[in-house]
């Protein structure tokens, strides 16, 4: 099974040619879509993303990943195992978070005869990545496919940081469809939250649901990507507070 | 073979998530997507594309379905089966159509066997209504995903209302993609139209296809859905009309 | 294999219709989405996308394209076979690049009997080319769905037009999601560019890759689809330059 997660849209051509290109090499690997509607060039939008959903797909999974502003210049293409599941995309910290598991094997993509025969310098997704992985479904060894490296580029990471005993730092790593805004704040970690300050917004309510959420008023929901999120119960968060992907948070515990 | 049908969008993880639960569960059953754009908690649209949609795959399909505005709450997860097709989603009105059908058996599903481990309290779709389509899929037995049921719920009807022998008041169903308006006014129960305002616009031209309708003229007619649909020819009904789902109508016999 | 390009959209129950009716004749077959976001009712953007992506696919694949704003009306309903490929919808010029191959085969489509048993005046992709593909993947022959015909429609082609040795007219003709403008005029023919103007934009600059661009000017790019390419380097050409699908260019050798 092969997964794609890019930043392509799906009004063009991009993602169907990319399972055809599959197809011609690997016809029966059933592909499935994450999503392609990674806000374009958001390499941390995209990583978070993929790390919300490479794990619920079967072991042997090909996860191929593209947020790409370097496409056609010296960024490495890559191909990582980890935890049974394969990873195929540019090396620009778009897998930051699979980098992060232990026992990571690291390959660059320098076999060219697993791609096709042209390679364009703005379409890897068709002319490099889309081969490579039909390739590997197909039975091909990652060690034909590429050699060992051991230095993929990984983007500083969203962590919060602590400021003082009780008060950290954060971001908005993602708004969802729903205006919902996913904070970097694990909700496991800060089972006891004062308040999210968000510009000159104070978030201080708890909701176990959406529906159990006051009407209208932003809450604190410990949300199914296991963080923090500001969600407003039949609203749009995102569109009520004016806040969006990469919008700073101060979290306050007391 | 699995269908979709949710407020999901396509820009988050979600489907794609589900996507894997699937597979983790149930590797071979082919998922096919009707639509994930419903507008976010819009319970009665969603009940219209599905009752569109259903009919048109093969015995034994299992429809999923998810516009979950109470995710989280009391309302109860359900399973309906209904002239050899299964039906999964929350109970909230979402299968209203489908329980208007003669000999429906439904059950809540209470056997968290076949959810994944942990349950969220915001993401259903992924951690009871997938697992539960795929264990389904699979050949598990309906009765043991969950108890038969006599009190699935059924919202208010978009049946027209009719106010004397030749007015009736109805509404809008659906905007669709081109800007037709299609409406809860069966085209074969009325035949006879002279006129049906909308607002303070009143179509009385009929048409039998979009390339017969006058340009730039709103008409009348039997879409593809069985309703009668206001359309513009090669424009939007909804823009330059100004009217989105769930807006008044009346119609006039003479 | 069906491969499906439309102007459906995905709000809708249009797309996942046709992959049920698909299913119930012929449950086996895979179906992958080209895109169905082309401008509504804009064939020539359609014949661009449909160019793109054809040959990509195995060989026997049969290809359901539809931007059909003469639905129900008197255009013909086509089948085509072409390099070991087939193309099924509208004929109204939507399949000029196809049609410009050696040995195309083309049929009308005739045949009622392998089309769903009652036909809409406006949806034709259900009741009609859904079928139809799924017969034709089932096994049923060309010759059986449709009478030979020889005068399919092709459109004005959107070729360069030359104007003086060194001066050539064309056009955009597709803004990508990225905002990419793709012009006709194809890179190989065009090796030595001075200049594209595009209204009172002036493009000079060439570049290899969209990263060797410099930031934020427009550069002309040798592109992915084989045509000379306005773009700009983490930005969008379409919305910073005011241009569009359609929009008039003229080209300087010197």
């Amino acid at each position: 099974m092969i997964t794609l997660l890019t930043d392509f849209g799906l009004r063009d051509h991009f993602v169907g040619v990319m399972k055809g290109v599959i197809a011609s090499i690997a016809p029966r690997v059933p592909v499935v879509d994450i999503t392609h509607e990674v806000t374009p060039f958001a390499i941390h939008e995209g990583a978070f993303l993929l790390a919300q959903s490479w794990r619920y797909f079967p072991k042997g999974t090909i996860h191929v990943a593209i947020v790409d502003p370097g496409v056609g210049s010296a960024r490495r293409p890559l191909l990582l195992e980890s935890r049974g599941h394969y990873f195929i995309g540019p090396d620009n910290g778009l897998f930051t978070p699979i980098l992060a598991n232990a026992h990571v094997k690291a390959r660059v993509l320098d076999a060219p005869r697993y791609w096709l025969p042209e390679v364009s310098s703005t379409f890897h997704g068709r002319d490099i990545f889309a081969p490579t992985a039909a390739h590997l479904a197909a039975g091909v060894k990652p060690s034909r496919l590429g050699t060992r490296i051991s230095d993929p580029l990984t983007s500083a990471g969203f962590e919060p940081r602590q400021l003082s005993e009780v008060v950290y730092d954060g971001l908005i790593l993602h708004s969802d469809r729903f205006g919902n805004l996913i904070t970097n704040f694990p909700a496991a970690e800060f089972p006891l939250v004062t308040s999210i300050e968000a510009g000159p917004h104070i978030v201080t309510h708890r909701a176990r649901t959406y529906a159990e959420a006051p009407a209208g008023a932003p809450c604190l929901i410990a949300g199914s990507a296991g963080y923090l999120e500001i969600s407003i119960a039949a609203g749009s968060a995102a569109a009520q507070l004016g806040l969006n992907t990469g919008a700073p948070l101060r979290l306050n515990l007391a």
